[in-house]
């Protein structure tokens, strides 16, 4: 049972933006700005730093969410992603990408953590100032949104059609219009 | 010398505000809506908060900026953001303060870290739902903040009175204020 009254009955974040919709606002521009905007990681890509961190976190909504979204994403679907949040250097993703998931790791346990060796490294792998910036940012962020999650303690449902179901609405109208629509919904 | 090249020569987060404006926009709006809205916590109280989770985090640029912003808007000054530091259970704040801030402690640790009984205890100092959120949010984002500007090596002024000065402004333009002022002066 979550740790304040949430009325509307929304899973996860979604009843704290219902809650505080004067901090949902900022947070969903964060996200969509950090996850759907253009970059030269593609959007399946930031999907999936964002599920590795919350796996690390031991976030149960953000990473069934974000997993999902990342899933819906990227070719290797769902498999992938667990592929992935079981064993970064057996999985088939680019070098650049291991190195990256790296600085995120490293990010989740504290920023003093992110050392020159790994930043270097994923230089190496053709890594731009702007991903690493943005590999840092998204990490930081969900340390940011799995500690607001699980710290007033929200519900994670169980079933995983409901964040399949999510996710073809986040991939067809993103952050904010599902924000949007949300907030269309109750007015 | 930060991670990234950061070529504005500002300090902390600042710089990383100058490098990603995509970013910094809804970075600013959220901390502004977190310890500057109107809200039954003072911008002091929530700025002790921010401090707080920033010296766990061990963030010396983040800390010393919201120590410097907190002591500006507490009758106790620096000296009681300091006691609040070194020991929480001893300074001279209201048992409501002292409850939130061993939520904040907790979200710091982990998001699951928030148990019923600290809860609870909040609430018998006569903490309100919306106080205990925004708590639980505030300690989350500076848990990405602090992140941030040490994720990517970001440079710390040691002179105590840089801070000081900031802080100035932060009480009289606020946080949006701010990022515009920087960001016209640039154009």
């Amino acid at each position: 049972m979550p740790h304040i009254t949430l009325t509307s009955g929304e899973p996860g974040i979604r009843g704290l933006f219902r809650f505080r919709p004067e901090t949902a606002r900022p947070l969903n521009e964060l996200v969509e700005s950090l996850l759907r905007a253009d970059n030269t990681l593609s959007r399946g890509e930031r999907e999936l730093i964002a599920a590795y961190v919350s796996a690390l976190n031991e976030c149960r909504y953000c990473f069934s969410s974000h997993a999902a979204y990342a899933a819906a994403q990227l070719e290797g679907g769902m498999a992938l992603v667990e592929q992935v949040r079981a064993d970064v250097g057996a999985a088939p993703i680019s070098v650049k990408m291991k190195a990256l998931l790296a600085i995120a790791a490293s990010v989740q346990q504290g920023g003093l953590n992110v050392t020159e060796k790994l930043v270097a490294a994923a230089r190496e792998t053709g890594a731009t100032d702007v991903e690493i910036h943005d590999t840092v940012l998204i990490a930081a962020a969900f340390c940011m949104f799995n500690r607001y999650v699980d710290g007033l303690a929200t519900i994670a449902p169980d079933d995983p059609d409901s964040y399949a179901v999510r996710a073809e609405r986040i991939v067809s109208i993103g952050y904010l219009g599902l924000l949007e629509e949300a907030q269309n919904k109750s007015s």
